[in-house]
Formats: structure tokens, sequence, C-alpha cells
């Protein structure tokens, strides 16, 4: 899908309101291809409008042309000159939306009263069209997913070699932009040990992997502005008969929330499908987040799948299925694979092993 | 500065409102060592409450403990529950503020129905403290930079070698970390040639650096959540007299604006020296954006060096001076520095040596 078909496909949903005011960076990036950390963009009907700063003026033209999307570039030096482009631009109009979950209380006053048009809250109006991704998104995704999946592959066997937590992150991040990413997806998580592990986002120490620990390590890769997620855990040497059942039962979980990924399908269900495995062998106390996320520009997006989504799945959404089970004193257990909806239900988009939580042999290549 | 010392400050300020509801996830670092992706905290004159997701519960309360901050953790597993909490904690006063930057229109709206207190909008309440950094605070970005520096020594004699932009970024976050960084303070910047060199933020790509390039290359380390920050301009071979003069235009500007830093001076003064000394030479349009911000937990935050800021320096706030020019065609200039600002004008964090546009020679070390 390009460009002009995102802004048309946007432009249907304006509803009510007489032109869109869009200050989230992520949905002015899906839009128009500009990349920049600072910028508003003005679209109606007949056109679109990008406002940013000094810094970015020349880059945003630049983006925007190769997007193949037209419309002006107007630049503001000062935040008074870039309001100013914004209320010209809005001149006359007698409804503008804005976006209420990415506008500040205090940047929405400030609008108020500089506003001619007046200012109305929309929601998800870009969103609703974003998370649903195009054969080009879903293929960088895919690029991520086979970069973290081979970083993961070269550095796993190493987990028994007494490296501690930050150096298996470094190795981790180190071979993924050798590979090609842009970098990591988000700060990438090794967690080890009965304490460090018990915690879903715990940032790398200097804790040394031992034997007999569990190891999580949630890795994910960055191409051209698109996410990777996926978690997988291991244990360093035999396998306790605790950390045998507790893996086998969330391997269990996961497989069937990734079974039951399908369009119509709510993130609610997908979610009561793991937490229910998880909960009836008496387990619930220990799953203490949500089922999956979407993924995409953003490494969670809509769709959400836990115990209060509503979200309903539909073809082209990327999510995470991702149980997990943490208690201090244990550690803690976590199995993610990246998949994206389709019409027969989902694709996985993650490949690394999964089905033991015995280190894997080196790569023969 | 303790924790404890820190939220006895933010107390002293709370005014008019019973309670402060602060949402901003570096202000609750900050006041209580939380590092999550998820947390409000409500502060009174007699107690402090985190309010976090299930993720990070166990996180929480270790964190708060490390830090020495009295209070209580508490966790809502549905945004529904985190809501119900906060309601909770601030029923019975008759005036909450919130940070009314850091709140969207949307959970304004939210809050405004559910709560029985009245909301009051606050602005910088936190951040007010927050600027202000402690002896342990500049040792952490003084440790920030000094690795960026060392860095930066290493690979800027191999700019000759032919590497690509994204090689040399590689081998700078590659080279910080074992150096004992995080990770990289932000998405390093190396800018090559007569294009790309010309946007303030490029991001690296796959363009080789050539003889008689200009490379911008802005690159800073995170230690311990604090970033640092610095800009080095070279030149590839012989400097053309554009380039030379240009760069020595920069350097003086750069050097004027860091003798102008001391307590009192405004950012908007700061600014003006630096874009006085471009403009008289004739080059005030190639200056395209303002001369600092603050540095601290994040890369950007107050207090501002641009043309209408009226922030007065004072003693602990951290700020980079970074005057540059830039012409597609050209290319571009850019020297930055952190300094802290002190007593007696200010210190500079930062030692790469900025005096000559050519290569160093490699360490001797």
């Amino acid at each position: 899908m390009s460009y002009s078909q995102r802004i048309d496909r946007v432009r249907q949903r304006l509803g009510d309101v007489d032109a869109l005011l869009v200050s989230d960076l992520t949905n002015i990036r899906w839009l128009t291809g500009f990349t920049g950390s600072s910028g508003w963009v003005v679209l109606d009907a007949t056109g679109l409008t990008l406002v940013t700063d000094g810094r970015y003026g020349d880059q945003a033209a630049r983006q925007m042309r190769d997007a193949g999307v037209l419309g002006e570039v107007l630049v503001g030096r000062t935040g008074a000159a870039t309001l100013a482009h914004l209320v010209d631009r809005t001149a006359g109009r007698s409804s503008v939306g804005f976006e209420a979950a990415h506008v500040s209380f205090q940047q929405h006053a400030t609008w108020a009263k500089a506003f001619s048009a007046s200012l109305a809250p929309t929601a998800g109006v870009v969103e609703g069209e974003r998370r649903i991704k195009d054969d080009g998104e879903i293929e960088l995704m895919a690029r991520a997913c086979a970069i973290a999946d081979q970083a993961l592959a070269e550095v796993a066997p190493r987990l028994a070699d007494g490296l501690t937590e930050a150096q298996v992150r470094n190795l981790l991040e180190i071979r993924m932009r050798e590979l090609g990413a842009t970098g990591p997806s988000y700060d990438t998580i090794v967690a080890t040990g009965s304490v460090n592990a018990a915690l879903p986002h715990h940032r790398p120490t200097d804790t040394p992997i031992r034997e007999g620990d569990t190891v999580i390590i949630d890795v994910g890769a960055l191409v051209g502005g698109y996410h990777s997620d996926m978690t997988r855990t291991f244990v360093i040497g035999e396998p306790s008969p605790l950390q045998r059942e507790l893996y086998e039962l969330v391997l269990a979980a996961q497989v069937a929330g990734v079974a039951a990924v399908m369009p119509g399908v709510t993130g609610k269900e997908v979610d009561g499908v793991c937490r229910g495995i998880i909960a009836d062998a008496g387990y619930g106390e220990w799953f203490t987040h949500g089922t999956g996320h979407g993924v995409g520009l953003l490494i969670h997006e809509d769709p959400y799948a836990n115990a209060t989504s509503e979200a309903t799945l539909q073809v082209g959404d990327v999510v995470t299925v991702e149980p997990g089970v943490y208690r201090e004193g244990f550690g803690g257990i976590r199995v993610e694979d990246l998949v994206v909806v389709t019409s027969a239900g989902c694709r996985v988009l993650t490949a690394f092993p999964k089905d033991s939580p015995c280190l894997p042999s080196p790569p023969t290549t």
C-alpha cells in the first residue's frame, strides 16, 4: 500500500471534522515517511501540510518526496512560529480534530486559545488504519525476526560459558547490528536466576549466569522502523523437575494461545486461553502480565491481548503471544512469538526453536 | 542528595494542592528510583504511593527499598484497577495536582470523571528540582562523557578508511558498551558529505565516507540512566578554504557560547552569543536550530538555550552548547560540548579535542 493510499484511507475516517491535526510522530511517520522528532500534520479533504522545526525542514521535504506524498512542508523556527503555521493552516475551518490520546492537557489548552476553529477530540483515527500491516510492513518485520533468530542461535550456546547478563545483551545487540538491524527493537532483556528472572522486565546487570539458573532472553531487532519481539527461556544444565514442569506449562499455554489467534477473536479471548491453562495448573497468580500486544512501528501498540481487551483481531494485525510465570525464589519462564493474523489463523514470524529449555548446540555453519 | 531529600523538596513546592499525581516516568524515576515503563505516584505531605502493573510490582518495591524511599507500592493488573487505586489514594482530598504537560487530554477526561477530588493543572513541579543535578548525577554524566570521549578517540582515526556512516555508528556504540555504558545516549549521528551532513539530525546510512567530506559525529553514552552528549566535525583530507573558514566560525561561536554559560544568564542570552557570531559572518540562515538544551535522565530537558528561552541558568544545570551551520551542497559543521553550570561559570564535561577538523592520530596506548 502506498503512502498516498494510507492518506486516502485516513481521509475517509475524518467523519465530522473538517481537518485532522496529527501530533503523534509514529502516525506522522506512517502517513508521510517523515522520521524526525518534531512535527505536526494537518490533513483535510484536499491537502496535507507538515510543520516542523529548523532541524528537519530539508529532511521532511526529502522524505515526503521519497514517499510520493503530495504536500507542503512549513518550518517554524520557534514554538510560536510553529503554532502560527498550524493556526493559519486551519483558519476558516469550523471543526479540527486532534488526537486526544497524544495531545497533552497543556498543549490542548494552548491550542484552544489560539485556534479559530473549534477543536474536537478524536481517538484512533490513524491508528485504526495503521494497525493493519501491509505486505511491505510484514516483510520488514519478518526480516527483523529473522535477524533476532539468527543472533540468538549464535549466542544461546554460549550461555553456559559464565557470561553476565549484560555481556549476553551486548553480544546479541552487536550481532543484530552486524546482521543488518538498525538496532535492537527495545532494551534487550537478559534475566537470570531466582531473583532477576522473577522480574518480567528486568534490565541486564553484571550478574553472571550460573548452572541451575533459568535465563529469560527477550530480544528483537529494528529494521526500517519496524520491530520484532521474541522471548525464549533457557535452563543452564539439567532442568529441575519444577523448572521442567513450569516450562512445559508455559509452552502449552503459549502454543494454545498462538492456535487461538485468528480473525474475529478478541484480545480477551486469546488472553483467556493462555491464562486458563496456567490457572488450571494452579499458577494463575504467577502470570502477572497480559498475554500480548500489537507490534509495528512501535514495540507496544494496538491491539492488546489481556484480561480486558475487547479488540477484535483482523487480518494484518501483528501481535505477540507471550505468557509467563514469575516468582521470587524460583525465577521466571516466558515464551513469546510474534504472529501475523491471516485469513486462516496466523503465521508465526519468529522461528527460534521453543520445544525445550535446554541450550541449543552451536550453529554448524 | 538522597531520594528522600528530593521528595521533601518537591513536597515544599506543592503549594495549593493537597497531593500531586506524578505521571511522567522520568520524574517518577528521579523521585523513587523506579525504572519501569508503567507507573503513577501520589505524593502528599505525609506519604508516597506508587501504583504500577503486574509486571513491575516486585521490581518497584525493591527499587524503592534500594533508594531508601518510604512508601507503598500498589499493583493494578488492569487499567480499571490502576485507576481505582489512584482514586482511593486521593479520596477525601479537595485538590489534586496533575502534570499538565505529561497527561493527555484523554487521560485527563477519564480522571476528571473518576476522581472525587478536583484536578488542578501543574507545570514543572518536579522538573524544577530535577533540572539541578547533584554531585552523584554529575559524576554519572562525567563518566558517560569520558566513555564517549574514549570511543571517539579510538574510532575517529579510522574515518579515512572508507567506512560507511552506519559502520562508524556501530563501532562507536559497541565500543561505548564495552567501556561500561548501558548503551548509547541516543541514536548516534554520523552524517557525511554535501547532502547528509546538511541534515542536523541525519540517521546513519550505508553512504561511505569519502575524501573531501565533512563528517558530523554526534555521540553520547548512557550510564546509570544519565546521558552524555557531544558533537565533533571532521574533514577527511585537507580542508577546503570554505570548510576551514566555517569550522573556525562555528568553533569561535561555540567557545564564546561556553564562555557565556554562568549562573544568572538566560538561555536566550547564550543562544544570542553563538547566533550573533555566526550571523555577523553572514551565515545566520545556515544555523537552523537552537544553541543547546538541558541533559540528565533525558537527553533533551530543561533548560533550553534558544532564541526564545527565558530560562535562567542555575548552578547544577547541565546543558549543551552546540551551534552549527548546514547547507545542502556544502554539508554541515557542528561542535558541541556538555557543560555543568558552576558558581564560577561552567565546567566542560566533554574532553575530546575540538581545535581542528582534521582527523586525530590513533591513540598511542
